[in-house]
């Protein structure tokens, strides 16, 4: 019956711009069935039909911010030092969109901390982040771009300062605007590497 | 009338408790009036008389953090470098009650991204830090135990690092125990200081 699956495959992505909106204008704290059904002029009864529960709209939630990521073609970029700047460059919050982005990601965190399931989830994007750090850090040894230390250490101290950067960046946008942004990581990976 | 004043305040830590308790168990998504009022067998019209509104409560919330975080004593340290460490030691989720603490703050950014009031609050907050990070920043600078960098951004890396460190610790403490935390912190302050 392919006409019944492209209705509700239609009717979820109507679902999905709807959670988007309610995430900007409220965050996460605001994420109800009610407030989602209100934003789709639907009622919670044709909601719940889609989505059982407020968890299973916030897991949702965070599979559509995964496939917006996974959908973003990656800057080209050599290997090592440039591609680590590079993956650096497309996570922080130097766009409206990449904003908007990083705002719904780190709202999640408070809802994600009061779930287990949620926060299992949190636990293994950031180890996958971390992994991927890792792959570049390695290559910019071996090519003598960065100095032998634990590639895991550097991974999360990596992952350290991008996350902060990101969260103040998005509670102070003026002091924080793109160039300066990449200031600081430009900055940051020149002490990695021990020029400054 | 003295009396009077006591028992209001006795039932505004009662109150303050509560919402502790609430916050711990279901993150700020989770703290309401009726929540609140349920946790301390009370009615949510007696809630509303100290709290009117939920706003009041998550500001409330923020409020009693400012205050333990204040009323800490501070770790002694000497100048320079050595009270940035201290600094940012005290800071870190290394023991479970600055777990605890750290998780209310990092749950308190999707309700505060979502309300100018509480985000003026959280930038001015964070401004501060990075203000007194700074000023540890010149000293040591001034005592040759960091080269000369601009303070400020020297400070804002500082911030972002100790912000990313805890956002991880949170979500993975058995991948973040207290030894790792201090040994990436240690890591990364030679890194600023050209030892490695």
């Amino acid at each position: 019956m392919p006409r019944h699956k492209g209705d509700h495959d239609a009717r979820r992505r109507d679902v999905s711009a709807a959670v988007w909106r309610v995430l900007a204008a409220h965050g996460f704290g605001g994420l109800t069935l009610r407030a989602v059904a209100t934003e789709m002029g639907a009622t919670t009864g044709l909601l719940t039909h889609y989505f059982p529960s407020k968890k299973d709209l916030v897991a949702h939630a965070l599979t559509l911010l995964d496939e917006r990521r996974a959908g973003r073609p990656d800057r080209p970029a050599p290997d090592g030092l440039g591609a680590l700047r590079a993956m650096l460059l497309d996570i922080l919050p130097s766009t409206p969109r990449a904003a908007a982005d990083n705002r719904i990601w780190v709202g999640s965190w408070d809802a994600a901390l009061a779930d287990p399931d949620l926060a299992a989830g949190h636990a293994a994007r950031y180890a996958g982040s971390r992994e991927r750090i890792r792959q570049h850090v390695r290559t910019a040894q071996s090519l003598g771009e960065l100095p032998p230390a634990d590639p895991d250490d550097v991974a999360a101290a990596v992952q350290s300062f991008a996350l902060g950067l990101i969260v103040q960046a998005l509670f102070a946008p003026d002091e924080f605007p793109p160039e300066r942004q990449t200031r600081l990581l430009d900055g940051y990976l020149a002490t990695l590497a021990g020029d400054r």
